[in-house]
């Protein structure tokens, strides 16, 4: 698999673009998105788990049923949730407007809004781009339809790679956003996926969601969960290999393995921009009495406002850790618990090591690195994505209306 | 009741002061405080949940099994947690030094420790500091040693007021720290209360964890929950009143009346002096379906650092509200829920009142405000007193090694 984090890519069967509505402001910033399939795809979904679901969601839901689509419509800076029948609404007559120029069934054309929430959103600007937007479809213009997206983001995210799938070469671009609003069961967070492969729609619906539980599902930046979060993934079928029913076919882990590496590496990204972010950790529990046990630890350290800022701060302060661990509901006995470092042991059966705390120190300096605890109750384990907490998170969050 | 917030406040029969032993630094600041009673008093406890429990909590529990204690023993600077075994001795060493002095039995003197997690206690420091602790000691102490017990508490906290029971009067005298690591179950949060009332042990603890339900069990800060929290409160009996031996006799209610009021100012301080916070508010959940879904709609909202952020900036964001009650688990149609600031209604049947929108801001920018939600699912009710969440937060706590 060659793995590239390029904004210049095609995938066969697809177009993409972008323009300028002035749904977020009027200042001429991308601000519409629309993916474009040649014909009817294969099409998988997740969505976010909050009971509060945007209009977007509701009706790309609804219109998933059949398992197929053939466009994905975005807007950045109106969530459209919140919105109760009007939103939905909106939603309906803006992908209604997009399907007719485009000359698909509106049924065929699925929505994503990220931005602010509870503001009606109206369709006359997204009407008015609409033969700017059609106008931009290009096959490598997911690099466009990656800034169009983004809202507190600071980069754009897209993902590349090309895998061999039962001797077909077939390739996968994707395009993500997140930055704030992140924790498992998705978060503001968006992420659309192409693929040129021949996948069956109830198999390409599983490859999805075990991605999705791989890798979106574990991560966090602060604990919220959007209301407007989802993943798509569509197959064009124009790499033309003997389509994929199930993963015992030749080629399904190839598959599965591609989708996989796509989520995980925009996911990684979504962290790494999480809003404020200087650093990424892993937080990796393991000897864990339960799955259960081990994410619930892994997650309430890694959401730890006292371990976030410890984080941003620099500073290898395992008792914030252990307090966090103690709080979990995890079962272990905290005379047990080792922790590291980035390799470097900083406790030993709930102890500290201080003659390691300088190297210790030198690690939570570093960009990016992993904070181990084996909490001797057992064999599971479980690993989450997290950032650290800044000054910029605060001045971010109080400044900017999401 | 007279309700008064003064350091100058004496209960008959008890003593406090309070030393500079250098646990905190070697820069004069007061870190040690004793609370002596003239004679074995009934004494309720209560402390964190937290899985991790410090040395200080393990002791004291132990010792508050008979009811009784004479002492109460306190530091900052120094949790005494994740300590282990030697931990554990270092309490006993220094509780058994403060006792003989005292001409007491060391099992009758309670330890509390706050400060920072992990690091070995020494006693030797402390011993030093002891003589100046005992002759510290004086009536109207309680001041030195809400000072001495502080770590990031801007303000010392204390509490005094009188009330009549059965015809008795009695007093009341407390003081607390709190500042980070706030949440349920407590927080790195001591508080220590003293009444001249006569009271059974067993009604004295029932009185007290009903108070703490009450108050401290519904503030957060941060969502950390300490590893050292406890709250004592001894009853000398100095006042003289018949035994109260339950909420039947007469003066009952008084006192329950009194000790839940000096939790709930004691808590309401704690909160407002929360680190970093520039503003309290309250989180009132009403109209849900159960007593379970109130309190995790009210502590989700509460805990939520985009509501935390948005509260900080003056921004009634009242789709951060809605998000962060679409993932609390608690069971409501987003289109039924309404939502008022101080009375300003934002939210009508789950859309904004957009037209409400700069009187809601103003709002927002007071420095103590209601954020009440009505979920409309029912008749449970919850209200989470909170603040907000600010770039200090994180200085403080990037930079302090708790």
């Amino acid at each position: 698999m060659t793995d590239r984090a390029t904004e210049t890519f095609v995938v066969p069967g697809f177009r993409a673009g972008a323009a300028a509505a002035g749904v977020k402001k009027a200042d001429g910033r991308l601000d519409v998105a629309l993916i474009v399939a040649d014909g009817p795809c294969p099409t998988a979904g997740v969505f976010t788990r909050n009971l509060v679901q945007a209009a977007p969601v509701v009706l790309s839901r609804e219109r998933l049923r059949s398992g197929y689509a053939r466009a994905i419509l975005a807007n950045s800076g109106n969530a459209n949730a919140g919105t109760g029948a009007p939103g939905l609404e909106a939603a309906r007559a803006w992908t209604a407007l997009a399907a007719e120029a485009l000359g698909v069934g509106s049924e065929e054309v699925l929505m994503a809004s990220t931005g602010v929430i509870g503001l009606p959103l109206s369709v006359g600007p997204m009407e008015r781009a609409l033969p700017r937007l059609i106008a931009s479809l290009a096959p490598d213009g997911f690099g466009a339809a990656a800034r169009a997206i983004m809202t507190t983001d600071t980069v754009p995210k897209t993902f590349f790679a090309r895998t061999e799938v039962a001797g077909v070469e077939v390739g996968l671009g994707g395009i993500g956003k997140g930055a704030g609003m992140i924790r498992p069961d998705l978060a503001t967070m968006l992420c659309f996926l192409c693929t040129d492969a021949r996948v069956e729609p109830k198999y390409l619906s599983r490859v999805l969601s075990r991605a999705v539980d791989a890798s979106f599902n574990r991560i966090t930046i602060d604990g919220d969960t959007s209301t407007n979060d989802c993943v798509f993934l569509m197959a064009s079928g124009a790499a033309g290999n003997a389509p994929l029913a199930g993963p015992n076919d030749r080629g399904g882990p190839a598959l599965e393995e591609l989708v996989t590496a796509a989520c995980r590496d925009l996911a990684h990204r979504i962290v790494a921009d999480g809003e404020g972010a200087t650093k990424v950790c892993r937080v990796a529990v393991i000897g864990a009495a339960s799955a259960f046990d081990a994410q619930r630890a892994a997650f309430t350290v890694a959401e730890s406002p006292l371990v976030k800022t410890a984080l941003f701060g620099g500073d290898p302060n395992w008792g914030r850790i252990l307090a966090a661990l103690g709080r979990s509901g995890a079962r272990f006995d905290p005379e047990d618990v080792d922790i590291f470092f980035d390799g470097v042991q900083m406790v030993a059966g709930g102890l500290g090591l201080w003659s390691n705390e300088s190297r210790a120190a030198e690690v939570m300096r570093r960009p990016e690195m992993t904070i181990q605890i084996d909490l001797k109750a057992g064999q599971a384990s479980f690993t989450v994505l997290t950032c650290d907490f800044s000054r910029e998170y605060v001045s971010i969050n109080a400044d900017y209306r999401s």
